[in-house]
């Protein structure tokens, strides 16, 4: 979507108060849904991500829940979803368990620690390895029942007026930045600032900042970002296999007839699946567009800021242990045990696999 | 599961004739599905993903499809659920496109190529690079509707009784090896020889094999190979991120009402994610166990290996262009488009993600 559309697309969601709506409609058996997203209407990844997701329950259930998407700012502003699943408002929310760190601190390990777990070996630590369980327990505590519904891949670290040389270029860099990936770039240094993503294209363009992250080419295209910075830095070690979610409220989930029950479990996973290969594909056509038309310049972190990153995000990690409750605790001790052992088996899977690739013969290339 | 109980599962699994069975069973709008699949009962990942894909489907259809899994000889062979379900003998088949080369050459890349996609991008180009659309075609011309469900990840390149120190140390070794992998390792003057999971260990025992390749450290590890070697190779560029399928009679998927149609093609997308999820967590558990208990030897593929290993699997893969019909050739030249524009972004995504968690840094460790 070009950056224009996009954000009068956001705007023109408008924001409609919460208490116009009443509870949710149940007749003859069939239950209607409010899904209430973090995103602008249609935005390729996470906003039609929503929409494909809403759209599984409806049609696999034949329209015993029907299920209809709120934009953004539609039902509630997008940074809320949270509590209007807990209060019923809406039924079920689509957006990431990044944003509410505020509520548990251990929310963290289910959206991914910095140079945390990848895509497939946190779907292994979730699915067969204990994670869900330990997601449940702590949703449960706030009304709530989650599931991970997608996942951005691993996304650039960002954006760059500047090249960065050496850890030191990041010093007085003022970054878009969330979550615990903020504290990280603060120690070495720079002046991370959270910005919702309609307004980093001026801010940048002001001079407001000078970096940002977000999700990745096709996303970060459609915002304009190429248009106002060169340098596109890479990997996001700040949140490495973000995690998506649906948040249901757990009364009106556990209500639910068993057959429909599962419906919106598979429904979740296929889901999980789906924005994965979305992501991929398109960030794929997009990254080739800026290198080939924009002339951006990809490039990895420099060696010693990767160091210093792996460094300040290990410290803040062990400091994160101290400030949790009991399950939080647990959670994080299952999370960084799962993710050494997945660690050691990538290495020797999916890394060793990359490395081959690289490696010097001819191949077809259509 | 042990090796004993393994394989005693496996033979006790017997064989039926297949005659014995009538077509499906409709009444009151109830359908009974029988799925033949190619494994063993209850191996972990594959038989445990066909039997929870099973379950998926009849859960969410409340039993309107209700799938019984048949095991590997129970209704048919465990390499003729092809034959099986395009004769409506079984409606669903639970196996891999890598086993159908014999029927169509093409099948080959819905499997994965030698050296080609990783479980992502090849998820990626089914979903949004016009794969799907394109195995579609393809199945149809047997009657059948194909599903990716299910992935092994990036599988090890296989067990050796003698260390590799160079690609010269593949020469005269007979390797159990499937497909296009074992056209490239013949390249290399290996010998590669097709044989059934279960015989393996035996021949390994026996000296009738010096080397074998399976699907990882769990099910491996399962089969006994550690007991008779001791080197364990990796990564499986002959088969990264090997596919599974399930394949339908198309004339009863097409015969199916909305919402089921639905239900089976969310449940296979589903599974898709599960196996592997399944495979990267108990892979991970084995490869442990296997390094601290039973001192297996985990190491990388000498670099000149991997280079000629490259080398032929570019000449192979040219060459089978040439062997290909019309529809053929234009899988051959989506498949490796796609795994071009992929690649390119996956070695600024994972794969820098991948070597910035090797950097010099500590981090929780419990």
């Amino acid at each position: 979507m070009e950056r224009r559309a996009f954000l009068k697309a956001t705007a023109a969601a408008g924001a409609v108060t919460a208490a116009a709506y009443s509870a949710p409609a149940i007749s003859n058996n069939r239950r209607e849904w409010r899904m209430a997203t973090a995103w602008p209407s249609g935005l390729p990844g996470l906003g039609t991500g929503a929409e494909s997701l809403a759209r599984r329950i409806t049609d696999m259930s034949d329209g015993r829940i029907t299920v209809r998407v709120y934009a953004a700012g539609q039902l509630v502003p997008g940074l809320e979803t949270f509590d209007a699943v807990q209060s019923n408002t809406a039924q079920i929310g689509h957006d990431t368990p990044g944003f509410h760190l505020g509520k548990h601190r251990a929310f963290a390990y289910f959206f991914g620690a910095p140079f945390g777990m990848s895509f497939a070996e946190h779907s292994a630590w979730l699915r067969y390895g204990g994670g869900q369980d330990l997601w449940d327990k702590l949703s449960a505590e706030f009304g709530l029942k989650s599931f991970a519904i997608g996942n951005i891949g691993t996304p650039p670290f960002g954006w760059f007026k500047k090249p960065l040389n050496s850890v030191d270029d990041l010093k007085g860099v003022t970054m878009r930045m969330p979550g615990l990936g903020a504290q990280m770039i603060r120690r070495l240094g720079a002046v991370p600032t959270l910005m919702a993503p309609g307004d980093v294209y001026q801010a940048l363009q002001s001079g407001t900042l000078d970096a940002t992250d977000f999700t990745g080419p096709a996303n970060d295209m459609a915002l304009g970002f190429h248009r106002v910075a060169k340098y596109y830095y890479w990997a996001g070690v700040h949140k490495p296999g973000a995690v998506q979610q649906a948040i249901i409220n757990k009364e009106e989930y556990d209500s639910l007839p068993k057959d429909l029950r599962r419906i919106v479990d598979v429904a979740c996973q296929a889901a999980n699946e789906d924005m994965l290969a979305e992501y991929t594909w398109i960030n794929a056509q997009a990254a080739k567009a800026l290198r080939d038309e924009h002339d951006i310049i990809f490039d990895r972190l420099p060696e010693d800021m990767v160091v210093a990153l792996g460094r300040a995000a290990g410290e803040i990690l062990e400091e994160e242990h101290e400030s949790l409750d009991s399950l939080g605790k647990e959670i994080w001790e299952s999370y960084f045990r799962a993710r050494r052992d997945l660690k050691a088996l990538t290495e020797f899977g999916d890394q060793a696999f990359y490395d081959a690739r690289g490696a010097d013969f001819s191949y077809p290339n259509p």
